[in-house]
């Protein structure tokens, strides 16, 4: 979210999913396919438009309050949709696209970024400190999603109450790890984040009116909101057409509309030699879900959820955290990064996948 | 164990506690709780001098027998009430101590070292090399927690004493890897870890004569033996008066107590930016606990237990020390902290804590 | 299999077990413990000479085609007894010793190579940046058998097939990275490993002709293949005998024979100040069996064995490897070895082989 696009015809041009998907859904009545492709596509824009509304606003803000709103709205879209889902009361969706948006970002973004970025530059180097400050917030996100599952595992059946407890009590550390983490990076060590933030920033188009990204914002969240409605109501069916399972879709399709903004960015940063500015991107995104955007579903859950979410996740989901933070952080350690990195998390976000895939579909 | 207070005085006042629990045991016959929480608050200024006692007469023995003094008491209290709990069957008890002593060590002493440290000064910085090491061994640490525990998973109910055997055999394999370290940071490789041993060495009070120092461990050491009894006796019921388990109450509370001069002192020595110091101390106490302190109690529990003890810990032990290791040895390895890294480990402390205060309490 | 034996009288001199185990066989009707004795006394040399002539072969052809050579012969041996094995149906056994030549080459060669040559030198040091790539290599290949023993786990009995499949699937995964990677290493980067290679070159014996290469390696090969065949018939019985269980005899007997060449030429090369050869040898032929030797052998198991091979492992095995990588990844990551960390390398060996050793024999 860090990055516009500087030629942005093609995002344009995909705004027409809109229109596409009302009219497959309302008119038309089409099956669950077709709307579940055309919401996503439709998202996608709409997604990288609120990422260049909060961008604008944040520039105005100041480096303070526009961090913070960086930060806060930077995976609006996956929270949407995860709230339109949680409302749905499909938690295990929920739950996977959270897990999807975490190893997608590590695997999938900064994988690609390294291989395309390494494919021109024999080289990259990025700053060692903060992305092992950032791979540490990983092992903490990666143990808030293994005690819980580990609790269950131990736990007799009647002790419901306090696994749920618990998950909230954990997301509350959480928060507040989230929060003394912006105090870190927005105040007092902001130089170990601060260089390529300034670079990126001759990037942008000229800044529009205040007035008019807050306006992009507003239509641009309203869009995803009522796009995401679309795709939920889909999801299940079109999982169902295809034998998939609800967690496959959620780990691997959900995660990758949620995040396509991301993941252009970080490539595109990573093909101009900017590694700092992918791996931000990248880690960040996932440490911002992990800390911020699970914590606040699970808070949210117990206002307009069905039933209340916890932080239990499937043993698999844990398994791929597991493995995505561990693989992650050590090619952060180093401070530098070659196409062969970038192949190795692709590898494993495959095998990840598969596994995802090759799931049974219950029932 | 390394330093010793300045300003001493908190310290002899709570000294005091001694004759306030034996009045309670012995005379008032107070409830459990009242004799659990002042054989507490006895243990830990006696904890302490038998510290100080150790620290001076290893002085005066010189760096080899001294280093090798200090790495055998160095946690000697915690020995001491491990040998009680034993002596009375508390198998479970002692083992969560284990346990609570190395999490403890490796993420709230640290964990509160790193943050204080880290408020004061901007970025601290520690031997790599020394840290490192020091990482590793915490690595074979948890492999020898971990294999017993996987390996009951995996053996049919039958197969006790091949279990039994594994345990000791693997305690044999802990004490020869330790000697090997202590020969390895006090002979072949002292550079390694001297520089900041000697810095300190400045504000500790002036010797005292090497017979008031054995008298004054003796005398300490019978102490924490006494109040050890005390405390013992009183956790079950304590932990029942409050509906908390008897592993949350080793692994939180007996280890907090046995440890908590190893607290204050990492903490002092950070505030003066000496992460060496403390570093050494956390990490040192730790591996300590499991390369000597737990085989020996291995050992010994064939002398003196009414059963033999195994090295199988629970899951939950197993995993909390699983990610106690892997965080700690991020932070270690870039040879620097900052204050945003000990709010993660101390994040991490109070998710496990909490994972293990939630623990159903059997029957 | 980097370097040869400048003195390799001892060699030659183990040869005179080729007929030694013949004759045992087929006209002395030995009983298997000696059969297994001479044949694996047998295999040493043979798989020594596989690799000299692999070595000259590889002189002869050029960086390029010879790297490859080296790539995909450097583990010959291991991949003949594997496949000698699998038509014997002999599956678990195969599993065993792919698990023990990962472990044995992480923990024993590159741990009695650290020891060794720490001894001798204070510190040594290797090319961080190749040993960082190879250790990540390292966590793909613990994901590659993670994943099938976790989705194993999960699944209901049912889900043979979708087991099979995705072992399938993995393998290809694997075989791309392992190419992949060679290309990187050959081509692209050589840089990051041709130093040492250079160097090591001036110590091999005046190069042969390339037809005396050539006949040499496949006179050798056929020694193997035979040796092979006794060895595998005969170690059923002979771990029956000891009362050990199969999986013991296959991570740590199999795997050594299969691994002594590489034992050697790793330790004389620490010894020589040379790490980063040690290093290349060790953690390079692990890499090998997991990416490359593995799913070969998942492959040909459709075509040569009485039931296909999958890439699920069991718990200890998994574990086993987890942990290795783990400790080898932290000791790999600061460019310096030394001799403690060669023995913590060998403790974990032990441990992990005790419990291995203590694994009831099924049935």
């Amino acid at each position: 979210m860090r990055t516009l696009f500087a030629k942005e015809n093609w995002l344009l041009l995909m705004l027409v999913f809109i229109p596409v998907a009302l009219v497959l859904e309302y008119l038309v009545h089409a099956s669950a396919l077709w709307v579940f492709l055309a919401s996503s596509a439709a998202i996608i824009p709409l997604a990288a438009l609120m990422g260049r509304a909060t961008e604008q606003l944040a520039e105005r803000l100041g480096e303070g309050v526009g961090g913070l709103l960086n930060a806060t709205f930077g995976n609006a879209a996956e929270l949407i949709i995860a709230i339109v889902a949680l409302r749905a009361g499909l938690v295990d969706l929920v739950k996977a696209s959270i897990t999807g948006s975490i190893i997608g970002n590590l695997l999938l973004v900064f994988g690609a970024s390294a291989l395309y970025g390494g494919v021109k530059f024999q080289r990259q180097q990025f700053n060692r400190t903060a992305a092992g400050l950032s791979a540490t917030l990983l092992v903490l996100s990666a143990t808030a999603l293994f005690i819980p599952a580990i609790f269950h595992l131990i736990v007799p059946p009647t002790a419901g109450l306090a696994e749920r407890t618990l998950s909230v009590e954990i997301s509350v550390v959480l928060i507040v790890t989230y929060v003394l983490s912006l105090y870190f990076s927005l105040r007092t060590h902001r130089h170990l984040y601060v260089g390529h933030a300034g670079e990126d920033r001759d990037e942008l188009t000229p800044t529009a009116s205040p007035w008019k990204a807050l306006g992009l914002l507003v239509a641009s969240t309203a869009g995803v909101a009522l796009m995401s409605e679309m795709l939920v109501g889909a999801v299940e069916e079109t999982a169902a057409v295809f034998g998939m399972n609800e967690v496959f879709v959620g780990v691997i399709l959900v995660a990758l509309i949620g995040n396509a903004a991301e993941h252009s960015s970080a490539i595109m940063m990573a093909g101009k030699n900017k590694m700092d500015t992918a791996i931000t991107i990248a880690v960040g995104s996932s440490i911002q879900v992990a800390l911020f955007v699970a914590p606040v579903l699970v808070f949210l859950s117990y206002l307009i959820a069905p039933e209340p979410m916890d932080l239990r996740f499937t043993t698999l989901e844990v398994v791929a955290v597991g493995i995505s933070v561990w693989i992650m952080s050590m090619i952060a350690q180093d401070g530098e990064s070659h196409w062969m990195e970038g192949v190795q998390l692709l590898a494993v976000y495959v095998i990840l996948g598969l596994a995802f895939y090759w799931l049974p579909t219950p029932g």
